[in-house]
């Protein structure tokens, strides 16, 4: 298999989406870490850990058919050398369907080998749902 | 204010939980990173970014004088010269209750800067509820 390189945390990152919008189980491996122990969370979601249960989880999401559409907004960012952290919002929208879904926070780790920049961790939940985006980061927890 | 001094990852962590266990805000807030855009997300709540949001959400968390315990199972870590990342699961306890709470799951992600490390984000959130700890890992997503 030729894995596709990344030459940026943000072209891995854009990779991710885009495979994640046009449902392609191939192309959303690509991204990932050939690491074993790269770590996947969906929102309400049990950990997924390595390419094995990873790669499966995705492909049941994929074969339900639906569509999503995300733009990422929010970004908070930690660069290092050899790691880049990312949390972002992402808006997400059901192609077909006009009614509005919660937002989801997502941390996203992504790593540099050799072979360019691939994602370690991807560890999204559900985020309250708020009329008004720039209550996003107002609202107060009730348990830790 | 003298900041504390964690000279590991792993330091910084069980200072993290110790302050957790105390409802200590003073000692929280010496764990995490005096970076302004420190991120954290509690269960179910919104984004918090930057030490003053993050401060008043942990003392509206411990004012409440509910006492928790913590055990910090299966780490999964990504280790780089100045980053840190922890995907850990939380077994929480209520002090003086003995029912059980659902476990959750965090990624913690630690800095290294000239004062050692400190917490920069701490993404959590409930775990799906499931009597069999094995199972932890096989439970299937509904949605991204």
């Amino acid at each position: 298999m030729t894995r596709a390189r990344f030459e940026t945390p943000q072209e891995a990152q854009a990779a991710f989406y885009e495979a994640l919008e046009l449902a392609d189980v191939e192309a959303m491996m690509e991204v990932w870490s050939p690491d074993e122990e790269i770590v996947c969370v969906h929102p309400g979601g049990s950990r997924l850990v390595g390419r094995i249960e990873v790669r499966e989880a995705w492909r049941q999401i994929f074969v339900t058919g639906t569509r999503l559409k995300f733009r990422i907004d929010g970004v908070e960012q930690l660069r290092a050398a050899t790691v880049s952290i990312h949390n972002v919002i992402e808006r997400i929208a059901v192609e077909g369907d006009p009614r509005a879904i919660d937002p989801v926070l997502a941390t996203n780790v992504y790593v540099l080998s050799d072979n360019g920049w691939h994602l370690w961790l991807h560890h999204a939940g559900t985020l309250p749902s708020i009329a008004e985006t720039d209550a996003l980061d107002t609202r107060t927890p009730t348990l830790h």
